[in-house]
């Protein structure tokens, strides 16, 4: 399915269980593998990840390279939590949302 | 990446906005999806579905067919959300999970 | 607001972080305070609690003191997921959303 | 349970359901209200809105104040999303979140 110019908006919030209280050197490596994925736009809040792209299933290869990544540090357990919000009668980007509510 | 008998747990809730207060036709339809795909064992709850698989990537894409199916309907925005519980130090299965906390 | 009949359905879910990888203790321990709340319903799943009452305060009061019980055990740094789905068109309980969709 | 500088760093989300595509008056709306309420830090993201207080029970009451402005707007089913992340064992904020990620 083409979506010309519409793009999808993601929320992604991911840690390791029984790592310790800390854990954002696996938050760091998780960003790491986001930012190796093609074409998404990051924005790093103090509770999640925001993703831009152009299709959802950039975003799904993305998420699921940090996933993996954080069992390669030696996690046992990983949780995270993606929302997705895909509107396809307006074109809008990350910004828009904001504006639009601010 | 092999996980022998490790098996991911998931959590899916999907709707689509502004096609009435009543979303049922549309669970219904990603419902169908999601069984639609090989090996995945599904239990539905009044929140979510709950999902379990031998691999994140069978979810991934078990989701993102039931994501594609509710723009088909007609949906003109769809948000969904995904949480995952994945631990690899120990096999279990749903049941377990409950098991353990009840 | 008075909504006769209408019912709020929630999903719950918590866990402490850096307490080791299995985390059931805690979680039995949030459920023992959910039941303690008075004019709730409940449901365990794989991933979550559903709980079901007849408003959203009597919902918080329960989830806020399931949190405080897990920093009274030890934990230090406690995350949860709070759902909400609430509807005042139609009178539904929890059951009637699962037999909307099956 | 006083925690001396400890904050509590939540993510609210919320929108109604079948009150069509576009859903940004609501949200508008949901942030009027968190920002009557005394003492919370906030931040828009576009899929959120980050929240900072001394105590859960700030974030609940304004949460709560959001969600029924949105009935009073007309709305007949709301749905929302709360994450709470609350770390006892150590003093921070908002920012020091992002910064120790990126």
């Amino acid at each position: 399915m083409t979506r010309k110019g519409y793009r999808v908006i993601a929320e992604f919030s991911i840690h390791p269980l029984g790592e310790g209280t800390s854990v954002s050197r696996y938050i760091r490596r998780a960003l790491t593998e986001l930012k190796k994925a093609k074409g998404l736009r990051l924005q790093v809040t103090p509770m999640a990840t925001v993703i831009e792209a152009e299709k959802l299933s950039d975003i799904l290869s993305a998420v699921k390279a940090a996933h993996e990544s954080l069992f390669r540090m030696g996690a046992k357990r990983v949780d995270f939590v993606l929302r997705i919000d895909d509107r396809r009668d307006k074109q809008r980007r990350m910004e828009d949302k904001v504006r639009a509510v601010t």
